[in-house]
């Protein structure tokens, strides 16, 4: 038996759980795993997801019956996991199976746990001079930096971030070393100072009015409706605007601008882990001062209200 | 003086105007011109444009100042007029100059005349083989081939058309030579008809519940909130939406599905007229069959009116 995180659909708690044993997938014991907004949104009960939480996990393989060579190393782990034999999986997209399961957020029990199952294809071995508490971050990096899968940016693109949480920050940070003209459009000074530290340049959203049809490439992860509308004003003609989280609800937004100014919206979920633990080797992301706080897998509970206080950045879970 | 068909922001009316003149500008003689949607929306006061409406034209250079060796011409025009100085125009997208005119819709007088100006830089020669009732529809065709200006479309790309009005059938027709697999998704059994004349399969928008993420491009261009639905619904995984019609209004949406599955919308305004012209010319696109009626100038708010009419396809004015 192992602690895990669990959310019934109701309640949110600390319980005993069978450790995960697959005659198929690797068993990795997690040393640290983050708490994403993700995690914060399945226990409102939007996602309609039951079962352990957390995707964001630093872990040690202890058990992989394909490659045993595997057993030992430390990994971080790519979270969707597809069938394998249809159209997309095939085509390489595992991360589109229309019946994929995903780490701890469907289908499939997640990191805030002592131990976790993935197949051997999802993990990616840590590098020797990345430490774990910057390996954590090597999802939610993978998912900022997923945006260059999508979109073009070169050194003169014009790049707007909309949004001054974790996730606004780490597209930032990843995408600063690609383009010289980057912007961070944020609400809360505090946060926006640690945008400056990677250089760019930083706009409180009120003072967006002036800015109508400036940047090239607007990367909307505020996950607020203002934020898209902003995103859509800030565009240039023929611009893109790239959204990298998710609404609830049905926003509402002024379709016919998006025609009359041919603009594209793409939307970004997710990205490779290669690319991303590439950044924190070469040292070209610092994640480091992102965490806010570090809690027991025990105090799990206290952990997420604690992640879910305004201006908290990034909150870990730890096994010691 | 000359005839036009003007709105003043309340009425319509064919009224008598100033011949258009202009040291740097040709005139062109109207020989036929054809009615959009958009000048329907004009007159029902959604675009705030007042003058002489009307985008669509084929006629014959009477005057040019710059280039003399254009008079007697028969010409097509583009309807984007730009600045010519600033970053856009400089770089050859003068089609979105945030300054620029548009014939008939922002600024500038429009086709439903007898005459009308445009700069030689916008005219483009009707080739020998092309006939008049053919490229009257230059400008809408242009629009619609524009889709191949963003989007890329080969034999195996998997196409949905959203809407069998003129600009649904448009798009159809002028992919069609690219694509084997395109579809028309409508509501209008006769409509549809002029879809199956090109090859295509054709499906009765409410049948389209099974293909669920079977498109790898879907064409919206029916204009409607239940259409932009549709298209998210049956778009596969990183799949693209063009939009091609305007809303009015605020369309709400599921954003977090366009995130989810990191759909790209494309919004799609208009395209390059050689392309359109060429397709007419090689007979890649039939048109003249779009034709549902023909009213003289003098009769142009009655032909607005029977534009308007339910199941009506293109009615054309002419200046005989």
């Amino acid at each position: 038996m192992m602690k895990a995180l669990k959310f019934d659909g109701k309640t949110l708690e600390v319980r005993s759980a069978a450790k995960p044993q697959s005659p198929d997938e690797c068993t990795v014991r997690v040393v640290k795993s983050g708490i994403c907004n993700t995690d914060i949104e399945i226990v409102r009960g939007y996602a309609g997801f039951t079962g352990t939480i957390g995707h964001e996990f630093v872990g040690v393989v202890e058990a992989s019956p394909e490659i045993p060579d595997l057993v030992g190393r430390g990994v971080v782990g790519e979270i969707n996991v597809g069938c394998g034999i249809c159209g997309l999986c095939r085509g390489g997209d595992e991360r589109h199976c229309p019946t994929r399961t995903v780490l701890g957020i469907k289908g499939r029990d997640g990191a805030h746990a002592e131990f976790l199952a993935l197949p051997a294809r999802n993990l990616f071995e840590i590098p020797e001079n990345v430490s774990n508490d910057e390996a954590v971050f090597a999802e939610p990096l993978a998912a900022a930096f997923g945006i260059t899968e999508q979109v073009v940016i070169v050194p003169d693109t014009r790049v707007a971030v909309i949004g001054d949480g974790k996730l606004g920050l780490l597209c930032l940070r990843s995408l600063s070393g690609l383009s010289e003209n980057i912007v961070l459009i944020g609400k809360h000074p505090e946060k926006m100072r640690l945008g400056e530290k990677s250089g760019a340049e930083t706009i409180l959203s009120c003072d967006t009015a002036k800015m109508h049809g400036r940047f090239d490439v607007v990367i909307e992860a505020s996950g607020s409706e203002s934020g898209f509308s902003t995103a859509v004003d800030i565009v240039r003609p023929r611009g893109k605007i790239v959204l990298k989280s998710t609404f609830h609800g049905t926003p509402s937004w002024e379709a016919w601008r998006v025609v009359v100014d041919e603009i594209t919206i793409v939307g970004s979920r997710c990205g490779r882990f290669g690319p991303a633990l590439d950044l924190l080797a070469k040292r070209k992301v610092d994640v480091a001062d992102l965490i806010s706080d570090e809690f027991s897998l025990s105090d799990g509970v206290r952990a997420i209200a604690a992640a879910s206080a305004k201006g908290v950045m990034k909150v870990l879970l730890n096994n010691n």
